[in-house]
């Protein structure tokens, strides 16, 4: 009784939250009169009587970690339930589970779409969906502030690896002040990319819309061809404010403190950077057949590396229509994803440049066995519990792929719609190849493949173990019994 | 020059050995009269001078760590760019690279072919594509007991993961006991499976290729149609040696010392075992539609999957046909492979477990944090190291999976054709699904994509830590200089 408490206390000064930011949506609904308003107000006020009884005993204690986990999946679905409501009720999506998908992949800003055309969708509808990608953005922060620094007390060092080397929590060491920091500059990159938008000619409607995608690195859009019919010098500007968000936010840190040195030598931002030019070189020089100059080429291909690295999923082009050889590029950024500390998806670069110094490392044994080796990330040593979480990580990120993957299969696609459905879910970036390509949407799966879409968006944006903690708590009472018998 | 001398008798001891293995295909030429028997007498003669030249300086001490897996990689190569030349020259296969890419798929266990018409080669040349995969096997079990037993000195643990449990060193402490009771068992294998299949009415001839490629895990066959001819029963019986050539030796070694209990309960095979049948069942049901009768449907099952967990790869069916959840089913056979300890390939269902294991005590450890947990398998804790190998092993092998796929991709074939090309190349599988499906071949690989694949049957046999030493191996000169400068 007692220990449940603060996990429903927490839900519901969320919902109380969620009510507040259907208010943006209901706002914008008045400004269009597009008749939508009472359905936020309704949702908001569902909001209201849901969570405040929950919120009126405070609990008086600390979270754990298997807490802080539940809490954090219990949270991504809660808000997504509620959050889905107004689309049926102003008939935008009437389908609850199309819904519920299309709020999921706000949430979890994937930017996965069940729309087949956007443009229908009310002005008020456009805006929530966007504004999601940017509250999951938040949400993203506040994970990694309030539940990972919890971890250096457990054995599961999952997330660990995302909070080794210059962690905000070792440069600012309380957690308040780190979070006071991180939405300062979410809230300065968001502004920055609203008035560069403008400032090239976009209205503000748009330009909110599209830094909420952006910025959040979500994806969803207000136009059917996504970023495609705007201008060149508008198209760099979302390309940079992309790339720019799939940074880890130490490196603002360092650069508002004045560390320029210091902010390019992260290793991590490094990497990133090195795999955005390499790609964008190799893609350029694939691509370029197709497109009137070489100018063209490089900021299509820019644009796609910076949306699909960061898991994004804007796009200006439809890039399944390009040859093989930049489809496997754009697959395997999907893949690595952003850097840790940012609110891009997939395993993360950290994780990866981690695995390849490992690999380096076995090899190095291997040919000087005598020389001790240590692995060092940004000048200090990784530990090996770090190590192993990475691994692990990794490994099972892999097998709830494959599973996934093979639940999808029933439905009977082709193997590449399926194989890059399951990739753009589970790394959060919206729009995969084939019949998942960028020029199409979700809405022809069923509602089973939805619904395991859905999971692995969740999974995907928390790091897979919150989900199936919460997944594997839903049986422990009867294997109790069974053992007391 | 005394580090590289005992390198190269060992290669030079290989080579000899060779030339005696090149004797059966020229005494089958002679039998048959295909004109072919000089071939294979020259490449014979070319082994001995090459061979024994580097036989004679007896190196009098140990081989170190490094050195055993550069020789077994070494090896491997050298088998191969030696056995490719009877091909070459006998016009069976005219172009090198062609005659390369079979033999390596054959001595790696692979199966895979460049042949459009396997039925236009000579008696003997088919005789030899199929001994290699039965050699193959022999040097599988020679690097298991010769290179893993030294790993235990060393930080390099990553073998470790395979010689834990029930292993054949820690029931006969000699490896040279073991190699004996091992080779005695694959030959007993090999002799049950000939005579099983000329008691069904096969012919000596094709009952030695067949066996040689099911129990070898190698796949490759005399037919266009791989297995689709043989009569049911027949069928059977190699779909029944196929899956016990992918389990573990060890069960045989308890299984022939009276202790049945024992067997059944390792874990790795009980598994394994489950494994197929589910795999099986679940196949059964979902090609039902497909055959006249259940009967024949799961007869098609089980041989698919028996011969693509143990990654043989010979087929009775077109399974590219088959729904896509069948293939998916088949694909994720692909990537799991046999059990450790025996001639499959693939990632292991020893590894698998462990990983699995692995996710359950991550999760188990966040519920009941006070609780503390040990890996168990077979009943004995798993060291950390073991552990640690396991997850880099896994992690490793979808960075180079996913490496090959990118460099493959260059040639824009589609998706499925790429992803299930390097899939049943680093698994040793054979066929993969599309392009080189069952039905096809890899002979419309550019020379380019043939040595990437190449170098991906090799890397897989090898479990990958090998090659990838020797290709390191290649430059550490340059970077010594660089850096004393």
């Amino acid at each position: 009784m007692k220990k449940n408490s603060i996990i429903l206390y927490i839900v519901g000064v969320l919902l109380v939250f969620e009510s507040a930011f259907l208010l943006l949506p209901m706002i914008v609904s008045i400004i269009y009169s597009d008749g939508n308003w009472m359905w936020y107000l309704a949702t908001a006020c569902i909001c209201l009587v849901l969570g405040i009884p929950l919120t009126r005993v405070k609990p008086g204690r600390n979270l754990s970690l298997k807490e802080g986990y539940i809490i954090v999946a219990l949270c991504w679905l809660v808000l997504s339930l509620v959050g889905a409501l107004p689309f049926v009720m102003s008939g935008d999506i009437p389908n609850y589970i199309d819904a519920l998908f299309e709020t999921v992949s706000g949430f979890t800003t994937t930017g996965a779409s069940i729309l087949s055309d956007v443009e229908v969708i009310s002005r008020s509808g456009l805006f929530w969906r966007s504004f999601m990608h940017w509250v999951g953005g938040m949400g993203v922060f506040m994970f990694m502030m309030a539940v990972l620094p919890m971890l250096g007390t457990s054995d599961m060092n999952l997330m660990k690896a995302e909070s080794t080397g210059p962690s905000v929590e070792r440069i600012v060491p309380h957690v308040r002040d780190s979070a006071r920091l991180m939405y300062g500059m979410y809230f300065g990159i968001t502004l920055a990319e609203i008035i560069s938008l403008m400032i090239s000619g976009m209205d503000l409607y748009s330009s909110m819309l599209l830094t909420f995608g952006s910025v959040g690195t979500g994806g969803f859009g207000l136009l059917n061809s996504s970023c495609g019919a705007y201008s060149p010098a508008q198209q760099l500007i979302i390309g940079f404010f992309m790339a720019a968000s799939g940074i880890n936010y130490t490196f603002y840190f360092f650069i508002i403190s004045g560390k320029i040195k210091e902010a390019f030598h992260i290793e991590e931002v490094k990497y990133y950077i090195g795999i955005i030019i390499a790609s964008t070189i190799l893609i350029t020089v694939n691509i370029n057949r197709m497109f009137d100059s070489p100018v063209t080429s490089l900021r299509h291909a820019f644009f796609q590396v910076a949306s699909i690295i960061t898991t994004t999923g804007y796009s200006t082009v439809d890039f399944d229509a390009w040859p093989e050889l930049s489809r496997m590029v754009l697959l395997i950024l999907m893949m690595i994803g952003g850097c840790s500390g940012s609110t891009a998806g997939g395993i993360k670069v950290y994780r990866i440049v981690l695995l390849m110094k490992q690999f380096k490392k076995e090899l190095s044994v291997l040919r000087h066995p005598r020389e001790v080796k240590v692995l060092r990330m940004d000048g200090s040593t990784v530990k090996e519990s770090v190590l192993r979480s990475t691994n692990v990580f990794i490994s099972i990120y892999f097998v709830i792929f494959f599973i996934s993957l093979l639940l999808i299969s029933i439905e009977n696609y082709d193997f590449t719609t399926g194989f890059t459905a399951v990739t753009a879910t589970i790394n959060n970036i919206g729009p995969g190849l084939s019949l998942v390509g960028p020029a199409c949407n979700y809405g022809f799966f069923s509602t089973y493949s939805k619904i395991i879409l859905i999971f692995d968006m969740l999974t995907g944006r928390l790091e897979l173990f919150p989900v199936l903690l919460l997944i594997s708590m839903l049986k422990p009472r009867i294997n109790r019994k069974a053992f007391h018998r």
